[in-house]
């Protein structure tokens, strides 16, 4: 089988890479940027073929968006390898030292995660940005990325698999799987005597999947059902300025809010401003019982919206008489990615931050904010959504793992 | 079904024992401890219908000890608790905080994993030992142990929930599954919805099951083949005592040596001296080929002795040619648990720790020491042998999770 096949080979390498001095690493990159760069036309021409395809079968906009690669496209990709290729190396870091009272010497440092697989859909640039995160924190990389983009990835990886060759290196560490049929996946999912971990990065039902099926370490990402909480004492500017931002500045990612709760005292005030404000944006808005009674033309919600992630322009919004029911509304339907409270209340923030269980927890601030570099951890491989390993946007050190090294003189346990 | 039940339970006070303050959170351990050795009659007399029926079904003598308790292993179980007590609470600490260009002022800071499932054997002194830490990491705690200790793990956690309610807290925080049942399992594994994390606990069948179902992140822990290598360079005397103590001093545990690789140009001066020093102790040594040119009267290993986990005064010995051979073989054969090298030589030890791929690698010392306390990180929940999360001795820092918390004042993303 395939996967099971690039496994051995990239497993095979692994500790040369593993291995390898930073400043190696970082040349290569570099020299993968340069080749994406040099051969622009050749990926374009691939990227062509899936677009026609994709046409053909009809996909929706915004995957076609998503899809399609441009030249500048192409230059974010290449800009991305070289910033990568900037950030400080995690492994070899010491995390802590310490000597023991008998005289053993014990550091716990940061190592390779070893075989990483990155699952994910029709994005061709996840391509380029996972495998430069990947590597650079000495990892080997299994790409296997959504049948539509198939032909855009293998152009790709081939130009960085190139740029190892070229570099005198293995370009067994960097796999594409190419047959993406889903026994493949499944096969990929169970592969525990070669990978290490697994990151799906997708929608609800690609993570889903992972979830179910895989006996491998799986960190979930990415969806984001994010609540922005308008607390009674809300300044009325700050609102308005914020949840259009976190609604409208880039409806389709996971860090857009979905929900807005609004503290009933508010309400009455600060929704009609809300409404002609997110109007002029081209905002739909869906509300509860309570919402229409004080903004009549919105549409009704229904159970099923307060846990939809829309990643589009409509907004469900739902009155509460506290912040207890806005607490714990989120905590039951959010996604505990990112949440937000607007308040002039010392208290009720310092409550909304302590009991919010989410990665990313915000007072008077925009939703948008939960991305590795606006938090200045550098690029990201995605945002974790689950407490083991890692919580948030992982950057490279999220790529690493932990080893004990232990220096003795003949020690033995009494 | 009782696991839904019971977690719901659990999940609905979580959020009162996550805000504890770590003086309430150590009241509580100390009252639970109190109360073990108040009642240390009931627990023995529930732990004798348990022996009772162990014996009646000709469970191993081995079980047997590890189910039987005594008034002194009460006191160790009491003494647990007060120690956990002692220990800094790792909730709340701030792991990192900076503040961003635009004036966003983010805190990555500790906290509770949530609800964590331990799934373990036939040991009742996991019972008090992981709920105690578990607690004081602000988690709730859902216990399923084997069904040969069930009246036992029933009468403990019946005092420690009795501590919690003595202390006006609720004892639902605590839960212990009592119908033992496979069906149980099942549905624990896949409990997505209340459970955060499960950690099993005890041999290799357990910890496969787990991984093979569960959809519920895991943390593995615990199968230990390990390996000391003696180089061509080791101290004789060094070599004896070291591999003496790694495998005698408690053969039964997971971070006892189980395969000896010998480097071929000191194998015919140190393997004699080995057999004379281990023979005394009653071991049973079990060799390759090459092995058995040298000290005859030993076992021929087969190819299953590599990979397997004694527990036992048995060892299997192999003849190498190079410090490579010896690497790669514990890298195939190996569960990335402890490995040692024994040398005098610089170069060869520090191949050894950076290309072993290992929780912990050893240079002249036993493995005997990959343990929380003996590492100093007090009291552990289990020796994680898996690259995600945490690696290595798992102490009250492995039981916390993260969490962003982000001050603005008005932000918006650009």
């Amino acid at each position: 089988m395939e996967v099971i096949r690039k496994a051995q080979l990239a497993k095979e390498v692994l500790s040369q890479w593993q291995n390898l001095e930073s400043s190696r690493k970082n040349q290569v990159l570099n020299r993968m940027a340069d080749l994406l760069l040099a051969n622009t036309d050749d990926i374009l021409q691939a990227n062509a073929q899936d677009v026609l395809a994709a046409k053909d079968r009809g996909i929706s906009t915004a995957l076609l968006d998503r899809l399609t690669l441009t030249a500048t496209r192409v230059q974010d990709m290449a800009a991305g390898l070289k910033d990568v290729a900037l950030l400080p190396d995690p492994v070899g870091q010491v995390i802590s030292g310490t000597v023991r009272p008998n005289g053993l010497r014990i550091e716990n440092i940061r190592v390779p995660l070893g075989l990483v697989a990155m699952i994910y859909e029709a994005r061709p640039n996840v391509t380029a940005d996972a495998a430069g995160l990947c590597l650079k924190a000495g990892n080997g990389v299994i790409l296997r990325g959504g049948s539509e983009a198939i032909n855009s990835n293998k152009q790709i990886v081939s130009l960085l698999r190139q740029a190892l060759e070229e570099e005198s290196l293995s370009p067994e560490i960097l796999q594409i799987i190419e047959d993406t049929s889903r026994e493949q996946v499944q096969k990929l999912l169970r592969l525990n005597e070669y990978i290490d971990v697994i990151i799906p990065r997708g929608g609800a039902g690609l993570i889903k999947t992972v979830i179910e099926n895989a006996t491998v370490p799986v960190i979930q990402t990415g969806e984001g059902v994010c609540h922005i909480f308008i607390d009674e004492s809300a300044n009325h500017q700050m609102t308005l300025d914020i949840v259009d931002n976190a609604k409208t500045q880039r409806p389709g990612v996971c860090n857009a809010v979905e929900t807005l709760l609004v503290h009933q005292k508010i309400a009455p005030e600060i929704l009609p401003l809300l409404k002609e404000r997110l109007q002029t944006k081209g905002v739909k808005l869906i509300g509860c019982e309570q919402t229409k009674g004080i903004v009549p033309d919105v549409e009704l919600a229904s159970e099923q919206d307060w846990s939809t992630e829309y990643l589009d322009l409509i907004l469900a919004v739902k009155v509460v008489n506290s912040l207890d029911e806005a607490i714990k509304h989120i905590n039951y339907y959010g996604t505990q990615h990112s949440e937000a409270i607007l308040t002039e209340s010392y208290t009720n923030a310092q409550r909304f931050l302590k009991e919010v269980d989410a990665a990313a927890v915000y007072v008077n601030a925009s939703t948008r904010f939960t991305d590795g570099s606006q938090f200045g951890l550098g690029a990201e491989i995605g945002i974790s959504t689950q407490k083991l390993h890692a919580r948030g946007p992982m950057g490279l050190v999220e790529l690493t793992t932990n080893k004990f090294i232990v220096y003795g003189n003949g020690h033995s346990r009494g």
